[in-house]
């Protein structure tokens, strides 16, 4: 179009403190172990196709009025088919009036954010957490105090300290941020013993806990502790995702919450609604295929978990440490400390390789140089196996680690 | 549930300046000339699931990659069909690599406001404008200078003033907000000459112009002057909606602007991408569509506004004064001066009335507290009839205006 010359100096208008601005989007690599993608063969398409050709027949007329007349809490259909799940799967007794329909847990986090927060102010993360909330953080000036996890999830009598510490120097933290059920990124469970003694912790120093349940439908067991909304909902925020259980590009994720909230939500929600016909699409397709979805789901990421594992131990060998997490799409994996995982980001991404460095995913003293979050859902079992075995080729040409894998000396190979 | 004294006091723990919290939604009113709703007639749901089945069939897949896989911008279906539209019907030539899918045009607005204004900053409306965007600069705190508008919308002489004045204060305002195309709330469409003019202050002054084109679809008229972007992209960012056109339940709009902005944009739209199925089903539509679908649908719209005209003439006679808009869905319509519409509201209300007053879209000297916006898309002909002249009886009854229609006297009739 226009030369640079004639262009105009948009940046000296823009405000100041602005995030960097984005690079043009390159494509999706082959090998993608990045990003909360889900398993392609799991999108249930026909029954998607005969969910959207029913709920079009019935309430197609609708899509003519903001948030289907329903209002900005979403549609009614699908604030019911939340609060049937809730009840039965997380342990949550609501109605369709305290659940507000977002455009993805994302949207959720954020309108809290606007909420409760402003530059100066504290809150407690876990030690490692979601990379996007860390760097809204930062983005916000906002101070992170973290809390650590331990392979039970996070540590509750440091909170206790952390959060006692906190009070004596009258810093009131504004919220406790814990994704309890598939941590983010380590992938732990908090047993119910430390959910009781973390609701106890938010009465005691009188604070609010976010929940971010997003990957909690996604778990190997059946005998999840419930939420700790459902626990006790008095200083819970309960945050969730559909978009994890059934397709991430569909936007669609809720907060359960009291109505002092909710209400502040909704005012802070200036997006004329979130999308009407991913609602009404989801809604009828999930109003009697749940559970037999996220059964289906779970099988095929579990599966998809054992290819991962056993290409990292075949080509890591005793090089990576992990625990295969409870459920999810992730592993977080920690190569030899020598190893900083930034400067594998660029020669991996050559050979069509991507990953989620640790480092964007710690906000404590661990820096997590040397750990990697895999992500397993998108990338096919043949994809994973190519991808991890040039992984670790990679990985050794530049750091001479792993020296052997399970059944192979590499150098010997090499 | 839990009792109020039981409750968390979530208040001390908010921010301050929040918005004033939501109050609990009350269902629609039945006769509703508020807010931007569409025709339920005009929605083409076997159209809608046809493309909804073809399209899921095709690329259902990709709903598990967030994205589907084509980067930040959206999906590049829609961004073709948007650029197709764009070319044709506004002037502009761009690639679907200038065009950022969003939220609704409201997303867009948000984002730009999100890369320009601080606190402080100052921009420049039209004296009568978007009620939305004037309460957003106002939670923002930025300070509104507001640029008369007359029957052929913004009058571009007062508006070289302005900015000289502006200049002459050494206050640089961050940018010109405009709907030059059916404007928000008057109806009126810009020159071809006008815009010439407008575009020529931009580069006098050094300033950005946003053109919001959100009802540039709905126009009576086949010879429209092309979009500000379409006559020089210099410095013009171009928001527009498919929501308007199609459906306002969905959540569909675009920003076409050079990537020094794009990029920014992308940066700040933390939101995990725009909802895709909304993206595809729309694509798929309006692919072989758009032409036939706007041309019923303004159809339809101009009939309904000649029903609305119809209504207002015969139950308010001459105590109404209105342009009839060249196209949009609204009618700003003005009582006699002794009338304060604020004072209309709760009456009308409990006759099932709801109308927009006009205080909230005036930003400039007139307070237009005397001014109406009625939208006529939503109600059928017979609520338009019905609504309108019980309007004008509670407005009789309040006012003692108006005192006769075009063929009654009310006061002997009553």
């Amino acid at each position: 179009m226009a030369k640079e010359s004639d262009k105009f100096a948009y940046y000296p208008l823009f405000r100041s403190g602005l995030p960097p601005p984005a690079r043009r989007f390159a494509g999706l690599l082959p090998y993608n172990f990045s990003g909360g993608h889900n398993d392609a063969e799991q999108i249930p398409i026909d029954a998607l196709i005969e969910a959207s050709v029913a709920v079009l027949k019935r309430h197609g007329s609708r899509l003519a009025i903001y948030n289907l007349g329903h209002g900005p809490l979403g549609y009614e259909g699908l604030r019911d088919v939340v609060a049937t799940k809730l009840a039965k799967r997380r342990g949550i007794a609501c109605s369709r009036d305290d659940i507000l329909i977002t455009a993805g847990s994302t949207q959720g986090l954020n309108l809290l954010n606007q909420i409760f927060l402003q530059p100066g102010d504290t809150v407690v993360f876990e030690e490692f957490s979601y990379a996007n909330a860390i760097r809204d953080m930062r983005q916000l000036g906002v101070t992170i105090v973290s809390a650590p996890l331990d392979s039970g999830g996070l540590e509750i009598d440091a909170l206790d300290s952390i959060l006692g510490n906190l009070r004596d120097r009258r810093v009131h933290p504004k919220y406790i941020y814990t994704i309890p059920t598939i941590q983010n990124p380590t992938g732990t469970i908090l047993s119910l013993d430390r959910r009781h003694k973390l609701l106890s912790l938010a009465e005691k120093f009188q604070t609010v806990v976010i929940e971010d349940e997003c990957y909690s439908n996604l778990v190997w067991a059946d005998d999840v502790p419930p939420s700790l909304y459902g626990l006790n909902p008095k200083h819970v925020i309960h945050v969730g995702s559909l978009s994890k259980s059934l397709a991430p590009a569909l936007r669609l994720g809720f907060i359960v919450a009291d109505w002092q909230v909710l209400s502040q939500a909704i005012a802070c929600k200036t997006d004329g609604g979130t999308g009407a016909l991913e609602q009404m699409v989801a809604a009828e397709y999930f109003f009697d295929s749940f559970d037999s979805h996220i059964a289906g789901q779970t099988r095929a990421l579990e599966s998809k978990l054992g290819s991962l594992v056993e290409a990292l131990q075949r080509e890591f060998g005793t090089s990576i440490e992990f625990h295969p997490p409870e459920g999810g799409t992730f592993i977080w994996a920690k190569l030899p400390p020598p190893i900083d995982v930034r400067k594998l980001i660029q020669p991996a991404a050559n050979a069509g390789i991507a990953f989620n460095p640790g480092p964007e995913w710690s906000c404590g003293d661990d820096p997590a140089t040397s750990h990697l979050r895999l992500c397993f859902a998108l990338p096919t079992a043949e994809q994973i196996q190519k991808g991890i075995a040039e992984l670790a080729r990679i990985c050794f040409d530049l750091f001479g680690i792993p020296e052997r894998g399970t059944n192979a000396s590499r150098r010997i190979d090499s």
